[in-house]
């Protein structure tokens, strides 16, 4: 780990003592969201010390013109950025004058962050001496509503402690905000109307190509010692930033607040002319209810959220307040409620990665949604890549594929691929099987064949074709290989014979056959308008069943394992163990083409293929690829350490897996990567959940029902979790003596445990 | 071919009529240049038509900002561009205040061009009607001195042929000047002083972070049928252009006429303070010559180049154009009389590839250099790689590498990387063998060792030290292997094992430890310092040698090839002849994925390889390789076709190598690939030289003296050649009856002709 300076605690993520070179790092652990938007825990108060600001508005991007060194065919016009929001968070304050600011106070004491995971506020308290010598105390807490998701709210409280003052309350937004990966200093927003009327504030801005437009207000409320008091404002404007002044006299221990409701409406979501009065009705109702009505409502809402999603752990606290961080964290950026929208890599926690949909989603999060949240959720889920099906066939004509084959993105916003390295755009395609598992998946755990035949095998044929057309035959091997491909371990470029490749790919056309002849004999009538649309005959089923068959898969015989791809054993095979620390990360450390060369692989790539199809190896086959490949993995991308978790347990090496489940769901608290200030790791976050539900759990569909294997870390007294399996809740609790089953639902379910079979009734608890 | 405009000429290139859509081929084609500086083809007058404007001064650059998508460890901070300077050339032409403008004239007619490589000028000439009716007849007339190579001339007429007409010459400076390739529309230069006195103006201007200072200056005559006027100038200047406006009444068919003298002072050769005075002194200078004296300068410098460079053709006035074209064209760009100057890929005809030295030099233009010009050229350019020593070590401490081991960059201007696409700038590696290579290139042709020992041997043991420590030892193949590189054929990336490269390695290693044996028995106090400074050990000698001794090389049993990388026989092996024809030129059509996995070749490799060490390998082999791979080859690279035309020739398949031929002397003229508007190909040019000398002559080194086996394509009647060995010229006549050497010199020359030897006294001629 690289850090250690969030307080163990259950419930909370809790910082204590003000250090400047901490402040990046906790503007994201402390970042909140409500899945419609979210911010950096950046300072209400101007702070002139070193920040990283960000808000975001889902859904909201820009695309921003690509340069690379070398334009090659294919490449896409843009890199989707995803968007600093206007500012509505901003409250300055000015003490006798002095600008209160952190950066720049004589001293700074008690101070306290506190990001309550349980009822879904962040606050932060700070005691702080201004250069006035005016001792002041702070105490500021916002959230973002779930229930009304175009606002948040905030109370902010200062209170003079030595000497009475003059407090000036300077609520604020302000659209003239950058992206700190703007490559030119480029502004993406354009602001056009600046509006004010009594307590409320609003800005018109739009942003520039994509034109969203984004009303982004505010409407306050003054009050001393808890009293509400009629102020009325000084109003102050430019092009880009409105601030409306309350300016009070306060005595010595007397506490000056002010609640300010603000958020952003969207024309994603209302029409563009309506935006501005939509704000106003919203934050009108925010504000007649109150900040302690909406912080109830809030409380009740994570309440509803944490029942059916929580983990407990018992006897671990940093285990306990990881999950929790960790499944907090995914409800903060995904709740599932549009379909238009996807879970980014780091959700509204930063800027990096652009773009919100990796394959991230189908390969590591749908397995969270699916067991935590309705199941209508996931299928959300892959209907956003059934709607982007059109654009994915189009991305693979531009790579010269024909006759309907797609490939999705590796990065996107609206279905248009959005990155452009060609080792990644162009060869990184083992994502394509991904959508395919994700239907797969999907259908085995819920049980709803109607996503195929509606939308799914549509994808999984336009799939198969790709993988199709991708391979090629080698007369040397009288095979058909797969050339030029990136796998998901991206340390190694352009290889051939990417085992994990190609073993999806022909798993990707067999199964598309397959569903093609359940549908042909079980649906007919669907049969009938597939084929006609997707225009598929025999002549190239059969030549798509030709590849499966016939595909190539690099094996060892002296280490008798499948190697990662074509050369693997060329490399000098040095163990991650004799590789100096200070060489670590790699990625930071060596130029790429060392990378390259080394035989270092950054997350699980023959090892991923061995977790999504395990029962088609035996154990013996895992162990001996999990002692092949995982010595010489490096873990250095966040989706790395969950998989192997999952492994370890499976191989009983609950050590192992228990030091995987903590790099994996402290990988943020504890800032493993060295990179936490950038944002947080949303989508691996999904992967800590399986760690325990399926790793721990050892969660399995078999039989068309679920199947557990429970162990448990010896650090650990307890831990239970909750599985929705086709709308029936089960609960898991698993102890050092034990596991116990509860059912809520109404029907008879039958489970497997440890390869036995059990029934459990509805509203009763099995104890095994 | 892609274009067949140009008139076939023995001595000029020639175009007739005005096309449009011809401005910017032929603005390339028409280019001019001095070693010095040098130009686009632009017109003088306004066009407000497509065009490409380029003026450029040699060594003077931009390292602009590299932006990529996503960052790697190791990469430059900057991608060296080269610069388009202030443009001295312009004159605009006002006619009864009506601006003169080929895009909008009523008709253009009689427009012809012509670039006359034997004396050196360029000349253009028209008759228009302008917009208001007025009909003017022009000629253009302008050459860059060879002998005052901080200067240009124009001659500038244009005749009223309808009625009389207020005619208005105005020459300009501007250095309001961009970049085609900003990525930013960013402007490079920093204007800070215009100045004008008389006839003259100056402005004074700097390139932004280089610095470097420039005096860009004019000093003009006005004429009206050859009799020189004293007409006052009106003067306009702005921030960054400066004109003098000269007005005549002219009669109908009389002629008025400017002469412009023109052309840039520079802080690389003058004191900063110095350079505007320097520009009057020289301007001055020329002006009191004036046009017809400079002009008959320019002959005569031309004529001495021909003298020792031409090659002439009979029979064939397309490959009698096209060779003459290479040859002045590499004269234009690079003289060889400083060694902080390189020949750069498209010397002063446009901007792309930036940089001014890539491996070309070493690889393909030292033996035009040593053959064509005293043999201290090649030794400058030789010496501009040691004088880069450092940075190249710096450049490998860069990647990992350490004790002194140097890798050269790929592009540079000042011996530091400055180019930013992984695969080539780390991969790219074979160029560090070029170097070695050029050193025992030029050792063997001059003699001349006493660059090894002063400068060579320390070049070629930091490049030993390099190919040491990149190779790694495979234990699955019990040998050496180079993984993770990108050959000659940049239509392969990140493989492993390329033949080339391996044995290159090897070569470079073995070569180096000859060398430090001949030093260390014949040279001693030379080893001393040498070894000193160096810091080598008989324990590295001894393992660079096991690295050397124990290379591994793909090779087919099948085929009985070396493979140019391990898994080539994967590929779809389909040759090029069954490629359809719209596909091509893949790089136009393909994306980059869909290149890398095909079997397809951009230039030599394996073949590079065979033909820089020929005499390790026998014919039998040479034509298997050439039989194998030339299939699989598109020339897409301009370097590929002169190699493939002299292995044709040794293997006497004449017609094919007079197909190569062809292609690679009027890649441009014809336009083979497609993009001559973006600029000549220069270093290739010197390919096309060594196609008919070491080609079709059949020249090499053989037992320390000059070997040929002179060969004849049946179209021409017959061909000379000259070369400077060792101070001799040799002069070389064949023909479909037989050869004929003459020797101009002053000692008896042994030769091989045929391997049969001749002995040839000097002032003598035999023919064989």
């Amino acid at each position: 780990m690289n850090q250690d300076y969030i307080k163990p605690d259950n419930w909370s993520i809790i910082e204590e003592g003000f250090d400047v070179e901490r402040v990046k790092s906790s503007e994201s652990l402390f970042s909140i969201g409500n899945g419609a938007m979210g911010q950096r825990a950046n300072f209400e108060e101007t702070y002139t010390g070193p920040t990283f600001q960000g808000s975001y508005i889902a859904g909201v991007y820009y695309p921003d013109k690509t340069r690379v060194g070398w334009w090659k065919n294919g490449y896409p016009e843009y890199f989707a950025k995803v968007l600093n929001a206007p500012n509505w968070i901003g409250i300055d304050i000015e003490v006798d004058g002095e600008k209160l600011d952190l950066y720049t106070c004589k001293s700074v004491t008690n101070f306290r962050r506190e990001l309550n995971m349980k009822e879904g506020w962040y606050q932060r308290s700070f005691h702080a001496v201004l250069p006035n010598n005016i001792e002041v105390s702070v105490t500021s807490t916002r959230f973002l509503s779930l229930d009304l998701d175009e606002v948040g709210a905030i109370k902010y409280e200062i209170t003079p402690v030595n000497q009475e003052a003059t407090i000036a309350l300077i609520p604020y937004l302000d659209s003239g905000i950058m992206n700190e990966d703007t490559n030119w200093d480029d502004k993406f927003w354009d602001t056009y109307n600046l509006a004010h009327e009594e307590n409320a504030a609003y800005i018109l801005s739009k942003t520039m190509k994509t034109e969203y437009h984004v009303c982004t207000g505010m409407m306050n409320q003054v009050f001393v010692n808890g009293i509400q008091k009629n102020v009325s404002p000084k109003v102050e404007a430019n092009g880009t930033y409105i601030h409306l002044k309350y300016t009070l006299q306060v005595r010595k221990g007397e506490t000056a607040g002010l609640t300010k409701f603000g958020g952003y409406t969207v024309s994603l979501n209302h029409k563009e002319e309506d935006l501005q009065a939509t704000s106003k009705a919203i934050l009108k109702q925010a504000s007649e209810s109150g900040f302690n009505t909406l912080l109830n409502l809030q409380k009740k809402a994570w309440s509803s959220i944490w029942e059916m999603a929580d983990i407990v752990i018992e006897g671990d606290v940093k285990a306990q307040q990881g999950i929790r961080f960790n499944i907090f964290q995914l409800n903060q950026t995904y709740l599932g409620k549009d379909a238009r929208l996807n879970i980014g890599p780091k959700g509204f926690t930063g800027e990096k990665y652009g773009g919100s949909t990796y394959w991230d989603t189908e390969a590591y999060c749908i397995p969270f949604y699916m067991a935590t949240k309705d199941q209508g959720v996931a299928r959300n889920l892959l209907t956003y890549r059934y709607n982007h099906l059109e654009k994915a066939i189009e991305n693979a004509e531009k790579l010269g594929f024909t006759n309907g084959a797609a490939l999705y993105p590796m990065v996107t916003m609206n279905g248009e691929e959005c990155h452009n390295e060609w080792e990644i755009t162009f060869e990184e395609i083992h994502r394509n099987g991904a959508m395919t598992f994700a239907i797969y998946n999907y259908v085995r755990y819920t049980g709803d064949y109607t996503y195929v035949t509606e939308k799914g095998l549509e994808v999984m044929i336009a799939i198969a074709r790709f993988w199709h057309q991708r391979a090629t035959f080698s007369t040397e091997k009288n095979k058909y290989v797969i050339l030029g491909v990136t796998g998901p371990n991206e340390y190694e470029n352009n290889v051939n014979n990417n085992w994990y490749t190609n073993y999806l790919a022909k798993w990707c056309i067999e199964y598309c056959i397959e569903n093609i002849n359940t549908i042909k004999t079980q649906y007919k009538s669907d049969y009938q308008w597939i084929i006609e649309k997707t225009n598929l005959n025999q002549e190239e089923i059969n030549a798509m069943l030709e590849v499966a068959d016939q595909m190539y898969f690099p094996y060892s015989e002296k280490y008798q394992v499948y190697l990662q791809q074509d050369g693997f054993l060329d490399k000098e095979l040095i163990t991650v163990d004799n590789l100096d620390r200070s060489q670590r990360p790699i990625n930071q450390k060596w130029s790429w083409d060392r990378i390259l060369r080394s035989p270092y692989i950054k997350q699980a790539d023959t090892l991923q293929g061995f977790y999504m199809f395990e029962d088609q190896f035996t154990k013996e086959e895992l162990t001996r690829h999990f002692d092949f490949y995982e010595p010489f993995t490096v873990h250095e991308s966040s989706l790395s350490p969950c998989v192997h978790s999952i492994q370890a347990a499976a191989l009983d090496r609950m050590d192992q897996a228990y030091t995987f489940y903590l790099r994996t769901s402290r990988l943020d608290l504890d800032d493993y990567n060295k990179e936490v200030e950038e944002g947080l790791h949303i989508t691996s976050m999904a992967g800590t959940w399986m760690s325990i539900v399926e790793g721990f759990g050892g969660l399995r569909i078999k039989n068309d029902t679920l199947s557990f294997s429970p162990k448990i870390p010896k650090e650990w007294k307890g831990y239970t979790f909750n599985v929705n399996f086709r709308n029936q809740i089960l609960k898991v609790k698993v102890s050092q003596e034990g596991t116990s089953f509860t059912l809520e639902g109404t029907k008879e379910l039958l489970i497997y445990v440890d390869n036995k079979e059990f029934k459990i009734s509805p509203n009763s608890l099995i104890t095994v």
